[in-house]
This record gives structure tokens, C-alpha cells and sequence, in this order.
């Protein structure tokens, strides 16, 4: 029996579908399954659903909340005039931690990507005129990640909100805070220099 | 907000519980749960709850199974006379890939390590001596990690069986196959010069 019983390959491959699970990884966490009692399991598929179940979509931002409308959202200390567009809630989170920003957000999903068949519709992104024309927006801040499906996004965002008079900015490009020039790729440098600042 | 809303915790430390997962691979992992749909949650906690049901440890050797004895104990192909004492399951299936042994098993379910306060009891022994006498046996090898617990627990056994009049075997220590001597440490270097053999 060089085989798994066919059991334990169902765990396998259930926990494969976790991002970033490989087999190997896999089958060390299915022998953790396996290592619990019947109820611990139970008690482990619970919790997943039934936290699973009470976390939604804000219904304004995207963010992820138990409730309606997120606490970013609900937060009336914030900045409506600001809105900051980011490709997912992580990206959210971690400009939440870096507690560098005090507007809302608006979270789109996913980017853009003709090459993979993603096209507009496919973000989140039908509410965005709606959002600043509501709120009072000043100035959309367009932080998708620095890739090349993230500019495409952020272009397209930029151009969709040419006529609406809100200023369109995109978050700062450089050398990362402690990062060594001499590490750095050609394309960071350039945009370092493009993008230096008096002091 | 640079929390987490409560539920996605609640996904996050039930995630952790996985052997070898630290927080942030259970965000990670946390994200890809709330990327599924309610169904796929539910299809994904129900496959780990009903797989673990069906899974059980051989009545004999202690092997994962899903009926009462593991292929390995139904196969009558296999030599009874040769018993291999290995940690875990890992262990078994690791030596069932290699395909060089073709005797049984048994299973301990861990090792007896008196600075932990795991002892003999906390293993999977008191049935070593009656399989012995059933079903046979001439040769018992231990195959239990090179390990500080892993050495004390096969000296443990092999003083159990003393007087049983059956042959006690450890399994060989040396440079494993494609390593590098310069690489290997002192106690593998002289444990392989003390198990030489002749060519």
C-alpha cells in the first residue's frame, strides 16, 4: 500500500484548494486532520463555516465586514473626500496597519487583464462614478499594485474618470523604505529618480 | 480598522491549528476561504468532517484504514514473520513508498520521552508482546527516528523483549543515499564508519 487510503487523499485535495498548498504541505496538515478526534474536526469545519457565513462584502467599499457596511465605512471620522481604489481587501489591510491614510476605500476585486480575459465588468468598478458623485470625492488615489495588470487597471480607472473633474493621483513609486539602491531593479530606480522630491 | 473583523479571526486561528501553520499563512489560507463561495466552504469543511469519520486506526498495527485492518495487515503476501516498530503513520508510509521491506508493522503513535512525561503507557506497546507470540514472529526492527526520543524509545522496546527469545534489530545509521560527506555530521560520519560492511 504505497497509496493513501482514499479517504485521507479526499483531506489531501481538500487542502489543496488553500492558495499556495502544494501536496507535500498538504498531506503534513491532513496528518494534522487526521491527528484530531471526530468532534475537534467537526468543531475546525464549523468554525470555517460559520465564520464563512457572517463575513460579506461592505456594500459601499467591498471591504470584508460582518455587518452591512464595514467600519471604515461607518467611520465618520474618515476623509469622504479621499477614496483610495485597491485590488483587494489585503491591499486594504495593509494601508489600515501602515495608518498612513484617513480616507475610504474601494476595493475592486481583481484587476483588470485583457491577456487572462478580464475585462472591466469583471472588477468592481461600475459603482466608482456613482461613489464620487454621492460622496463628495475630491481625489481618487489609484494604489493597485505596481504590476503590469495593475497599471493597465489603473489606467483604465484614470481614463474612465477623465470627465468627471476628481483629480486622479497614483500612490508613489521608489526605492521601499530600507531597501538598498543596489538591489534595486533598473525600472524602481528610474521611477525613484522620475520621481524625487525636493527636501 | 487595522483589525480583522472578529469571524475572519475566528477562521484564522482555527486555520493555525494545522500542524507547521503560522499566522501568516493562516491569513493567507483565511483569505482563500473567504474567496469561496458559502457552498464551497460548506463542501470543503464537509469533505475534512466525513473523510476523518471514514478514517481509523488498524485494530492490529495502528496504519490508517478505512475498514477495521489496513491492506498491509489483510495482505497475506507480506512476511509475518518480520515486524517493523515505526513512530507514526509517516513513518510506514515513507518506508511502504521506498518499497524494500515487506514484512508488517506496528505503530506507536509517538515516543516515549520521559523529559516530556511521555511514557511507555503514552505509547502504542501493550499490544507488542501478544502480536509477537500470535502471530509468529522472529525479527522485530526498529525503525524509529535517530532521535534523542526517538534512540530512547527503541533501547526501551529492545529491553522489553529481551527474554522473549525474538530477534531485535535497529535500522541502519549512515550517509543517506546521494549525500555528501563534507555535508554529513560527526555523529553520522562515525555511526557510518562503525556500520560498514564489507563489498
Amino acid at each position: 500500500m504505497a497509496e493513501y487510503p482514499q479517504a485521507f487523499e479526499t483531506i489531501v485535495q481538500t487542502l489543496r484548494r488553500l492558495p499556495g498548498v502544494g501536496r507535500k504541505s498538504a498531506i503534513r496538515y491532513a496528518f494534522g486532520i487526521i491527528g484530531m478526534s471526530e468532534e475537534e474536526v467537526d468543531e475546525f469545519a464549523c468554525n470555517l463555516t460559520e465564520a464563512r457565513k457572517s463575513l460579506h462584502s461592505c456594500v459601499r467599499c467591498g471591504n470584508i465586514c460582518e455587518g452591512d457596511l464595514c467600519p471604515v465605512c461607518l467611520d465618520d471620522n474618515r476623509d469622504g473626500e479621499t477614496l483610495c481604489v485597491v485590488e483587494d481587501v489585503r491591499a486594504l489591510l495593509a494601508l489600515e496597519k501602515a495608518d498612513g491614510f484617513n480616507g475610504r476605500y474601494h476595493v475592486l476585486g481583481g484587476t483588470i487583464s485583457p491577456l487572462d480575459g478580464r475585462g472591466p465588468e469583471d472588477v468592481n468598478l461600475a459603482s466608482l462614478p456613482g461613489r464620487i458623485k454621492n460622496e463628495g470625492v475630491k481625489e481618487v488615489i489609484i494604489a493597485t499594485n505596481p504590476t503590469v495588470d495593475g497599471e493597465s487597471t489603473a489606467l483604465y480607472i484614470a481614463r474612465m474618470l477623465k470627465n468627471t473633474g476628481v483629480k486622479v493621483t497614483r500612490i508613489g513609486y521608489g526605492i521601499p523604505a530600507g531597501g538598498d539602491l543596489d538591489y534595486a531593479d533598473e525600472l524602481t530606480l528610474t521611477r525613484a529618480i522620475d520621481g524625487r522630491k525636493e527636501i
